[in-house]
């Protein structure tokens, strides 16, 4: 619908006035290989990285470190390809869901995640029964969840 | 290991020095079932609620809304069993997998992603042959991913 030198680079004002946006202006976007369900990794995006998602195909980030717009696999070669683009309920987060070619992390391992476990204590059971969350949390209710 | 009064509140200092927080304090909080990989939500954690999460098995929370730590469930009954959790390459994100009892958004869907789809393109092949994130992204390199 607009100019061919903007095509992709506006996001749909409709969507941009749903997001709830961090203070430096981003969007988490949670990306999942859409036919395994393995979570790969949280990038960022800014209105215009999202237009560009949407319109691409291409998962398309904002770099923090960087701080400039990074499509995803332009060095590397291990690009996304979107499948869907969903935003939560109470617009902070994205789900982006794509086919990952090759790993999706800079330090070779399939995803971000993988052998970096912080050991939650096992506690299904006694948690159950109470758990130790007090202590100024109590009756505390939810933002986003419930 | 540390007294009563603060078990578990207390994040351990070698995981606390591997957090890179947002602006506000925060880490994100990638929330998936164990079983079956749905990503439930989003959530936010500051050092003390991914403290009690990792010590008392209940996913616990910063509300950003409501600015208090958050148990999640403890007025809906919708509980999250943790599982696991993993910190991210470049520590910026969690993967908090759970055990959800019953739906993990408050509006009743069982994920805050469900029907909130954004409608991506589908352009899977056409994407292959370039796309167009060029404009000021080119060879952009990756943050966390490559």
């Amino acid at each position: 619908m607009s100019a061919s030198t903007s095509s992709g680079t506006d996001l749909d004002p409709a969507v941009a006035a749903r997001l709830q946006r961090t203070p430096d202006g981003l969007v988490a976007a949670v990306v999942q290989q859409h036919d395994t369900g393995e979570v790969l990794m949280l990038g960022w995006m800014d209105d215009r990285a999202l237009a560009l998602t949407l319109s691409t195909g291409r998962a398309t980030y904002w770099s923090r470190s960087r701080q400039e717009l990074w499509r995803k696999g332009d060095t590397s070669g291990h690009v996304q390809h979107v499948r869907s683009v969903a935003l939560d309920c109470d617009g902070d987060a994205l789900l982006v869901r794509v086919d990952q070619t090759g790993p999706a992390c800079h330090t070779g391992t399939r995803t971000c995640f993988d052998g970096r476990d912080l050991g939650a204590r096992d506690v299904v059971t006694q948690a159950t029964s109470g758990g130790a969350a007090g202590g100024g949390s109590g009756g505390a209710t939810g933002g986003g969840g419930a």
